[in-house]
């Protein structure tokens, strides 16, 4: 222990420590052949936490900023139809009305895609769809295969914002039919925040924009990384792609399959938690939908305030995230990305348990369902 | 020594052991007041050494990031006139193209900037200038506070590339009517690559374009660090944030009048190797123009080739800058920014004169000359 706040939030989470101290050493030339081949292992890795075997490129920016690239290049001045039944799909929304038309499809937050309306949409003649893959903000995980085949159907564009699903969440891209993909590093994969990984399909590179942005140029990005040593267009935050990098060998070192496996089961742990206290979990599934495996939206039960719920918690030197926007009060979320495991969730659980009965409510023991859930 | 290569380069430069530390922590929450506390003192150190007293935002992204901010939130549409002798001009006028309708006043490298022909395009209606303050590709310092005149005289904006002069020279933004201007943070500040420092002029929020970018949207940037505590409106990449706090930290022990005389006698010691090898200075300068206090270019003498060069150099350890594009093979670079001294520009020094002559130079005696120099 550090005695650092422990971030169980949905992103940045706690850092392992060699990925910190990857960041330690002295600054490295971003031409030479170290830095290339740091960039291009990360590369490597990445690709297979995206099910993807298309070209993918790493930019010094957060994830709203590999969401605008997935917009900005492909578009511009295009109909896009943006899913949206949370925050980050809103912003989506909005990062496509600065360079599109947008049709937003709006259900309310952590309930169902309107899929007949998409169809619709693209039968009318939307010619790209953006999605949020897993909506932290309501806790649910949107149906990712189901929207990848009716984009090939009526031949449109589909970007995929994985943020908070790749590297935690099993992505396969080529196989569902997303042409564009974005990662942020500091949620399930376990590195510092400032990175976003953009991976970009046949189809995409295609029907990319003439018109486009400076910084976040993806055919730049594309030219410097088939360099060699493989480079960024413009310097790369070096410190950031040594975490990155070293973040990425540990998932190796874990396995793909064992990571997703343990990310399922820290958030049903929690799921199992909720159901023993009694507290509801927020989203509402059906068969296309399903429950976030990284991050976890329950309702503050009545006569509970987030002020003593949170509060509460913090003393114990461990941070849960509130709601967003009209969410705020309403409902807390519990993040379980990166290599958080069985430690940092009983101990998270414990506070809130605390938490709910110290405000009267007659929680159930929520200990022991998820620690059976843990234990396998 | 830490046998890591030493990176004489104009940026990235070698960073402090201090600075590197800072980036060790656990993720902290970026809207929790630390977080915010540390971005606001870095801002306040951050006013001192851009001379202003205007808004300034850190944006995580590269220093063409920060260019890019500066045009895209003032130059959409507009009639801009970029100055141009050197490789960071050109890029410029090249952002400027993605924006609005460029005119570039193109000098030779490294000779001075058209003052006459900018204030033709002045009269003639151009509503925004760029220029580059100290072109590293060619070593060559611009006349800042002539083009703020005329840019005043005509009620243009005024964008400024201070990312290798601010923290290393003197730059009196307000001063010198500069209303837009750029740091990077890998340069003079000597912190990791990865954030750009901008700052806002009143008349340039008077005027900011009504379309803007999304991760680059300025207002974005002023309405999340309005915020109490304050805040980014995108996850900033937190290490980085900690490192350069932890840099202004530094550039206020030393204390900024300090610190810029240090860098113009590390530049001008160079130099004086330079004369005294009997090696040409790269740059043209005249009464308006200066040499770089950052960066120093030198031809490469007839008869030494560049990989001859550099490549013995490298052999112990040290990297100096070649040239970049048509410059390839004809000059060499050498970088004296953030916190090197003495000893690091002495063994950069004794190696390229070792360099010289082992290819055959007759190089006098530049270590004595730059020895000189340095003590004072």
């Amino acid at each position: 222990m550090e005695n650092e706040p422990l971030l169980m939030i949905p992103g940045p989470v706690p850092i392992p420590q060699r990925v910190r101290a990857a960041m330690t050493r002295q600054a490295i030339n971003h031409r030479g052949p170290e830095f290339g081949a740091a960039y291009a292992d990360t590369v490597r890795v990445l690709k297979t936490l995206f099910g993807t075997e298309s070209d993918l490129y790493i930019i010094s920016g957060s994830g709203s900023a590999g969401m605008e690239a997935a917009v900005a290049n492909f578009g511009r001045d295009k109909r896009i139809v943006s899913l949206v039944n949370g925050k980050f799909g809103e912003r989506f929304a909005k990062i496509g009305a600065r360079y599109g038309t947008v049709t937003a499809l709006e259900s309310e937050w952590g309930t169902p895609l309107d899929l007949a309306a998409l169809e619709q949409e693209l039968e009318a003649g939307a010619e790209i769809v953006t999605m949020v893959h897993n909506e932290t903000s309501a806790g649910i995980k949107n149906p990712a295969p189901e929207v990848g085949k009716l984009a090939r159907k009526y031949d449109a564009l589909f970007v995929m914002d994985g943020i908070t699903s790749i590297g935690g969440d099993e992505v396969l891209m080529d196989k569902w039919g997303v042409d564009v993909a974005v990662v942020g590093s500091q949620k399930c994969l376990a590195a510092p925040a400032g990175l976003a990984a953009i991976a970009i399909g046949e189809r995409a590179w295609d029907r990319i924009c003439d018109k486009r942005p400076f910084y976040l140029d993806l055919a730049a990005y594309k030219k410097s990384g088939s360099s060699t040593p493989m480079e960024t267009p413009y310097t790369p935050a070096v410190p950031l792609f040594l975490a990155l990098h070293e973040a990425c060998k540990m998932i190796e070192e874990e396995g793909i399959a064992a990571r997703i496996a343990r990310h399922r089961r820290m958030a049903e742990s929690v799921r199992a938690a909720a159901k023993a206290w009694g507290v509801e979990l927020f989203p509402k599934i059906d068969e296309h939908h399903a429950y976030s495996n990284t991050a976890t939206a329950m309702r503050i039960p009545d006569g509970v305030t987030d002020k003593d719920l949170r509060g509460t918690v913090k003393k114990f030197g461990i941070e849960i995230a509130g709601g967003q926007d009209h969410l705020k009060g309403k409902i807390f979320r519990i993040g379980t990305m990166g290599s958080v495991g069985a430690q940092e969730i009983l101990a998270t659980l414990a506070a809130v348990q605390f938490a709910l009965r110290k405000s009267g409510f007659a929680a159930g023991d929520g200990l022991e369902a998820a620690a059976e859930v843990l234990l396998g």
